[in-house]
């Protein structure tokens, strides 16, 4: 069968679940623009730049399951950057598109506008390639091998991919198969397989203590399912990382809480660090989620679950689809006969305290209590992701944050690319004023899409994370004050999402019930004091200190 | 002398000049900015985001000669390098610092936030290193060999270098040279020197049509007040290429013209490929500024000012300073003794089409005659550029765009950066909506540092230059249509920045009488149909889709 490049392109994101291709227009991606156009069942969805486009790309395919993200050489796939590493960084399958030159451009060593005009054209993919799973230019020979490379490596690996596409060629055809994409994964060596699994269950047999911590690989490669109802059948008890939370169960009676190394609670610590079959989905401890690298997990009773291979006791089990492990582990493992277990407590009933003005401590348990099950929730990395992240989410939620890359101005574009990709779900997005300036302009979008969110801007005039690092009244972490709730009108004159602002407790219970009580977008600001954090934030600021700045600095001098 | 490692780098900027740090905080720099604080004479300008710092610190390095641009380690550089690349596409000396993990961290491989944590720490400067002319990380034993490496070659190469400042030495103290950091440039080898000189000096002598042509590099070695001299010492008409825009005087009798290919006025065009003696600054030609590649140069007659080299008539003269070169040949150089030139014709008077709708054919004509000496014009790539582009500007003016790189957005952040590097001078920027889009935010700093520029806004609903390539009609060239005018007063409720707007000439003519009679800063929005363009981008366009998508595409289904 013969085809252009560029329809063989859609068409293979389509048949991976992709229906928005989100990115910013350019010279040399207009005319695969204008395939995206005539094609059924796939569309193109325009940000305000590029950068914004790769956090709404990376939103949308935590949603999905995948996602495309569509830049032009040189100045947008190098704006894009910071949002395409940070896919590489939380393990976020991105399939990333840019419009190139010409390829006889390209071969011939053209100077050319969007590059150094010196015939180079390896700077861009040498650069970009760093941070991602497959970095490649397109040809008219090598599309199909190549498209379909791509595609793999990031459905497997769950990193962002990279292709550029020259502007020549996407109207070319070229013979593609007629089977359609497989995107199944490969499957097991059997015999490893069923090592693996025996050994597992027997372990499992012996375990007094089993428990399992899940970080955010769990999500990434499906796990949660699985997990989930494992330990419901063995009635085994588990954790998460702060890195791995929305992804089990945290309203079920065997849910313990957040492993944080010596922040922890001390029950969590306890049942993690003494656990006798400790079940793991190869956590990454950096200085946020490992209590300053104060864990201490049981090696000698780790079963640790990667995506293509699990380590028992130390062993590596390679050549193993973990997902058909886990399908067999649920199978054969007995099920547990003890008795019921009690469930969760009720939250204790919320007293307003009408004329307090808000703080961290208060807001954030209230805002829980506001979040319901198949919630989207979105916290910005500060204090959204430190205050949200202390309380507990419902059934089915969702949450979506960066808590190792930690780019600040993230979450809105992802809020955008969230709601793309699961329109059907409620959104409520968490965001400093800090961040919110760095991608503001990506709310026009939303308005746009005539997406209807409830943002809680969290107004404390400036970056208040690092305040409790460093330089808490230091005019550096100041941002200016914007007359933030006018932003809606601005970006679309005839909005229908509805501004609300609260000082007190009084007025945010006002704001929330009327947000409640309608359909449309809300836009919340709330005022905090800028020397107010929650109390996670109040011990990280002067552990992230001592760890960044040693024993000399402004601290010590 | 033993001085901190911070202090160190600081005092190096103050010696070259640099007042502001343009840039964002984040915990990998907060100590360096407690040294910023403290320190006499050097200042933090923060902004919204890196992208905008990075153009904010490339319009600084083209009003100051230098500029220095503060980031975070992975989040922040990465953001920074699509701004940081343009440099170096645009030939801008800018010194990129940013504040990385501790040292101790990255010898012994942390997994660390804003990092893939997974222990790498050369994927950064692998990345950013395609574009910089030096990317290191410092540590203690090399700080002052590296810093000053960095800054001499940023200052010879006229190129972005980039430094990782590990977050724990930044108050170490080491020792540091005595003597005063030398940014004086190498001097020439003398025979070399003198045998080019002689040689130039007998080709001016026996040429009959000498023309000198000027690109951009012109600008930034800073050819341009030796070579005004020589040409009117000698009467040597000249042109330049539309990136090489703001060099020469335009307003003198000598002034030929832009060269564009064939695309020039047929005098420009007889001048340049007809001279028997052209001169150049290393003119790069790209699709934009050679007429799609119709550029014909006398290679026989060809004399070409490198930074560091000449080539006459291809023999390459290395190891001069063409600065010193330029001096020998202001000086030895017989004065024209032919009568005085004719002054360039006025102007003709303006007449004011009261009620006719703006169009691109009328406007840009009339703003060029509100532009006045000195000022600093900036202008977006795209419509702002190109209409522009058709006038000429008046003497001792700087004109600040793109043209190499062409990111869209750069203006509005490089606009802060020209006023805070040359505050007496007059700013206007003129640029499109769309463009205005991807980095609206810095309007909002632009305010806090109390800047008053006059900022026009092209609103003709979307990415015009890209209609005129492909897409007239499609979605995906319009961008939404926000209130434009409103923002100064949402960014800054109390600014005095004073919002206009106009549809029609006579509109504009009250619009600009009262910009004139106002120190205020001016947000001037003017109403275009999308479907109206300048003369040079209706032709630009469908050469550039031809040279972009070739014989096959949906022009030639």
């Amino acid at each position: 069968m013969r085809t252009t490049i560029g329809e063989f392109l859609l068409d293979r994101l389509k048949t991976v679940g992709i229906t928005e291709i989100i990115g910013v227009p350019g010279d040399f991606n207009l005319n695969l623009l204008e395939q995206v156009d005539e094609a059924e069942g796939i569309r193109f969805v325009g940000t305000c730049n590029e950068l914004n486009a790769a956090y709404a790309a990376d939103g949308y395919a935590r949603s999905r399951g995948l996602s495309a993200l569509l830049t032009t050489y040189g100045v947008g796939e190098l704006s894009a950057l910071n949002g395409i590493a940070g896919a590489a960084a939380e393990h976020v399958p991105l399939i990333s598109i840019a419009g190139a030159p010409p390829l006889y451009a390209t071969e011939d060593r053209y100077a050319l506008h969007h590059t150094m005009a010196d015939g180079n054209f390896s700077d861009m993919l040498a650069s970009i390639g760093q941070f991602t799973a497959a970095a490649v230019r397109i040809t008219p020979m090598n599309a199909v091998e190549e498209i379909d490379r791509a595609l793999h490596t990031c459905l497997r690996e769950k990193r962002p991919v990279h292709i550029q596409l020259p502007s020549d060629i996407s109207h070319l055809t070229i013979e593609v198969p007629d089977t359609p994409f497989d995107a199944t994964l490969p499957t097991s060596d059997p015999e490893r397989l069923e090592s693996a699994a025996e050994r597992i269950l027997e372990m499992f047999g012996n375990a007094q203590r089993p428990v399992i911590l899940a970080d955010l690989d769990a999500d990434r490669h499906g796990f949660v399912p699985a997990l989930q109802a494992i330990a419901e059948k063995t009635r085994t008890p588990y954790a998460h990382l702060s890195s791995g939370r929305g992804t089990l169960n945290e309203q079920h009676p065997l849910y313990l809480g957040t492993y944080n190394g010596a922040g922890s609670s001390p029950a969590v610590r306890e049942a993690v660090e003494n656990s006798d079959f400790l079940i793991t989905t190869t956590p990454r401890f950096i200085e946020g989620n490992s209590g300053a690298f104060t864990h201490q997990l049981p090696e000698e009773a780790l079963l640790d679950f990667g995506d293509q291979h699990v380590s028992i006791q130390g062993e590596h089990y390679v050549g193993i689809t973990v997902l058909e492990l886990l399908d067999i582990l649920l199978e054969r493992i007995p099920a547990a006969t003890s008795k019921d277990l009690e469930p969760a407590p009720e939250q204790p009933e919320w007293i307003v305290q009408e004329d307090s003005p808000l703080t961290q401590e208060r807001m954030w348990p209230r805002f829980s209590r506001f979040l319901r099950s198949d919630d989207v929730v979105i916290a910005e990395a500060g204090t959204s992701n430190i205050g949200l992240g202390a309380q507990t989410f419902p059934a089915n939620s969702r949450y979506i944050n960066s808590s190792i890359w930690g780019s600040i101005g993230f979450t809105l574009p992802a809020l955008l690319g969230s709601q793309l990709a699961a329109p059907e779900r409620r959104h409520i997005l968490f965001i400093g004023d800090g961040s919110f300036q760095l991608t503001a302009q990506e709310l026009s979008t939303i308005l746009r899409e005539d997406q209807a969110p409830i943002i809680v801007l969290v107004n404390n005039r400036g970056y208040t994370i690092e305040r409790f690092i460093l330089g808490m009244n230091s005019g550096y972490n100041d941002v200016a004050n914007w007359s933030y709730g006018d932003l809606p009108k601005v970006f679309r004159p005839d909005t229908t999402m509805v501004s609300y602002s609260a000082s007190t407790e009084g007025e945010l219970e006002e704001a929330l019930a009327s947000i409640e009580a309608s359909d449309a977008g809300a836009f919340l600001e709330v005022h905090l004091d800028p020397e107010d954090a929650p109390a996670g934030l109040q011990s990280f600021g002067p552990m992230t200190a001592d760890f960044d700045y040693g024993p000399r600095g402004p601290r010590n001098p």
